[in-house]
């Protein structure tokens, strides 16, 4: 190990030590090396992490704390994986990807408090819209009361709940009934369970931003774990846990953006963070496994991949990995998201009593946000396009979506949103290194069949990444959790 | 091109235009140098054709005999696939991946007739075997007599064919119903349809040999399709030319293994195949496309990718694919199968009046079939052991599932097959370039939104695969018709 890194590392030891040491995190930010974006790796390290999103960088972090020397490979040229900030023109900071924090997640708090990222409350006050044909409301809380729709998504509800209860968070292929439910997709289980199809255009405003998918193709049984993990140790997870704005997944946001916490992490390991190192082969033998990256080969005696479970799937494996694993592999594809913006002068919807937040049965804007930063110098409604609704909007030309999703903005606060003074919107399915978002959903069967390698180590290979995390699964606390989790797995080894 | 490759090109063209120019094939197979396993590329040519399948063998065939000069990049050291010949102990030779052909699969055959590969019938004479808990029946035909299934095993074909024929072959998802179909897998369709559960589990002797899945992953539209495309221009697929051995897809097989047809299609091609040159990026630009591979790259004008879905999604594209394309990537999972042969000294159950096929309710073999070779020198029996009875088996030692295989195989022909002289098996689940086996299928939801990418070029990027095929799909000779498809496609074009 080198002076350099050698020095990071303790930056790293007394951060954590102190706490809330935030301002020796801001200068280690600005002073530290940065991660590598070229040139040789060091040949020889004791666990190679693939992967530098939140999950991956966590891993390394706790290992770098454990005295052991560690290398996370990242195919892109940034870290942060799902996790991404975007300046706006007048300067403020957005997110494109995962942005929201809420009780229970207590790992990712925690985490963000130690490097100094304050939250900030996700802004409920006033009316929120709910908007279907023929209707328009405004209401509080999380459903819309829709006449139509009240008993039927209340009885709804309730049944996940109670369901979701038999579901064990480590092991939901145990639950007595997992076969019957990994046997058919939500949207059949909806349809089984409704009487009115206006409860299911109303629940994708749930499901689309949360999977990417309307439950097509996405078990049951998933659903009802997804749930079941929606809290902690000592607060079992809900549907209105895992739905809501206020104490709810929704709750709040981080001062400055999401994209924070990875940076940060990043920084303080400094060039062990190596970028557009896209990892080709991972070969294992009886006394090493040897990583091979775009930027050469790295020996190692542990690796952790913390990378979207179809992206495992594109690396060459030596042997073999199990098939099991392999399967279950193919049968979680990644959701279908996009992240649309409109940025105005000030949150104008605000003096009208109205939070930002939409629901719609129709439209490109299926679910709304307010998305404006923390100081509110400015005002940011937020369109989540997943699903079908991405399927239709997604493959539409720049102008056509920009018109669609300020429209449909427009349809909760007012015509005001037609005229923006920035317009970004990102879409996860083309970006390369993580192939969809927000996660990816395991179709029917998949569970029971191949659920259980989920976590199993393939000898020296021990798998990250919020899809193996066993609270707050598919958010930045399951990411935390997860890397945590491998990290006391191969410290033992390594 | 050189002249060395000059002169396979006219052995090539000789062969094609002379017909059953046998021996001319054979000489050349034994004298031409072979594809080549090391060393570097060609720095350009007009095409690449990646993946040395039967598909790709063909697109590049047929590519060449245009005038194209082509590459065939391999990830694997062999050709051929998901099919490959085994060489038994005594010298005989046997299949390890797809063997069988029928009727109207007449793409495959004239291929076959081109390179010299004649066909035998799978030996039928003599009654089938179908054992269900309690019972053990002889029976002649396609569907076991059992009088709990019979009723309902009727009523569900007539429906599987009357759904198949609303399904267009190259557009299932334009099909009326086809929201409907593809919102449902198989096994609930099928637990919907009948009354009692063993016409599942006799109609998993279909399902697990063909797509490696018990149908609780797939969707029933793309089983419709598949049905439908279980023929050719004059006749309409259905399920019986789909499951039958006489007159059906498994009618006959071919003389030395299937395995001598992509080899010999190599042969020819000669140093215009390159193995062990796993593709990792390709690049595309205004003026070109560049296919990276382990021994170099290649500029090519157009590129034909024929691998299984699973791993052109392994690829790393520039511009990235189009998003709905790698959603049906990702989409399509491949299925789990082992095909297990025991070999005897003679197919001592001919003796018996036995056909040698078998259909299972319970157990490790669940299909079998007579798999002698054509001069029934020694005796074959194959299993195939798939989706859920892949499950259980699969991870077993050898020792147990060879102990099982061979208890199923009794169970059908008696004692004598507890002691063959041989056992072979094969699990395609472990084969890195293939990912599983037979075909990759596609979830619920993945054809209506994401099926009409199937064929649809990506820039310089075209498609082949048996996947790709309109008629046969899955099979040889769809690989085949995917190939001359696509050769067509970018014969136009490079």
């Amino acid at each position: 190990m080198d002076v350099e890194s050698g020095i990071s590392r303790r930056g790293l030891i007394g951060g954590a030590v102190a706490g809330g040491a935030v301002l020796a995190f801001g200068g280690l930010r600005q002073s530290a090396s940065a991660a590598s974006s070229s040139g040789s790796l060091p040949s020889n390290v004791d666990v190679v992490v693939v992967g530098a999103g939140i999950s991956g960088l966590m891993a390394a972090r706790n290992l770098v704390k454990a005295g052991k020397d560690v290398l996370v490979v990242e195919a892109n040229d940034r870290v942060g994986g799902r996790v991404l900030n975007h300046t706006l023109n007048n300067g403020s900071v957005i997110e494109s990807g995962g942005a929201f924090v809420g009780p229970t997640q207590n790992h990712i708090l925690a985490l963000a408090q130690e490097l100094g990222v304050p939250t900030f409350k996700e802004y409920v006050a006033g009316k929120n819209v709910y908007a279907a044909k023929g209707m328009k409301l405004q209401y509080t809380g999380t459903v819309p009361p829709d006449p139509l729709i009240l008993a039927d998504a209340a009885l709804l509800q309730l049944r996940l709940d109670e369901m979701s209860k038999q579901v064990p968070v480590d092991a939901p292929w145990t639950a007595k009934k997992a076969a019957q439910w990994d046997s058919i997709t939500v949207e059949q289980w909806i349809k089984r369970n409704t009487i009115l199809p206006r409860v299911r255009e109303v629940l994708l405003a749930y499901l689309q931003p949360s999977f990417g998918t309307d439950g097509t193709n996405m078990s049951l049984l998933f659903l009802l774990w997804y749930i079941a993990t929606a809290g902690d140790e000592t607060h079992p997870g809900n549907f209105t846990r895992s739905s809501s704005t206020a104490d709810g997944a929704q709750d709040s946001r981080f001062v400055g953006g999401s994209g924070l916490v990875p940076q940060r992490m990043a920084d303080a390991l400094a060039d062990r963070v190596a970028l557009n190192a896209p990892v080709r082969r991972i070969t294992q033998s009886a006394s090493d496994v040897r990583v091979a990256t775009d930027r050469g080969t790295v020996r190692a005696k542990q690796v952790i991949v913390a990378v979207p479970p179809p992206l495992a799937l594109g690396i060459q494996w030596s042997p073999a990995l199990p098939s099991r694993r392999r399967q279950l592999l193919q049968h979680m594809p990644m959701g279908q998201l996009m992240k649309c913006d409109a940025v105005y002068a000030k949150p104008f919807w605000r003096d009208k009593g109205l939070s930002g937040s939409g629901v719609a049965t129709y439209g490109a804007v299926r679910a709304m946000f307010d998305n404006s930063p923390a100081d509110s110098s400015c005002g940011v409604l937020l369109g989540f396009v997943g699903g079908s609704t991405w399927q239709t909007y997604g493959r539409k030309s720049l102008a056509e979506r920009r018109a669609a999703v300020l429209e449909g903005f427009a349809l909760f606060v007012g015509k005001e949103a037609l005229n923006p003074v920035e317009y970004v919107e990102h879409d996860w399915t083309l970006d390369q290194w993580t192939k969809g978002s927000p996660i990816a959903s395991p179709t029917p069967g998949a569970i029971t069949a191949y659920g259980s390698t989920i976590r199993e180590p393939a000898g020296r290979v021990h798998w990250a990444g919020t899809e193996t995390a066993t609270y707050w699964s598919g958010f930045m606390d399951g990411a935390v959790r997860a890397g945590e989790r491998a990290a006391t797995e191969v410290a033992a080894l390594a």
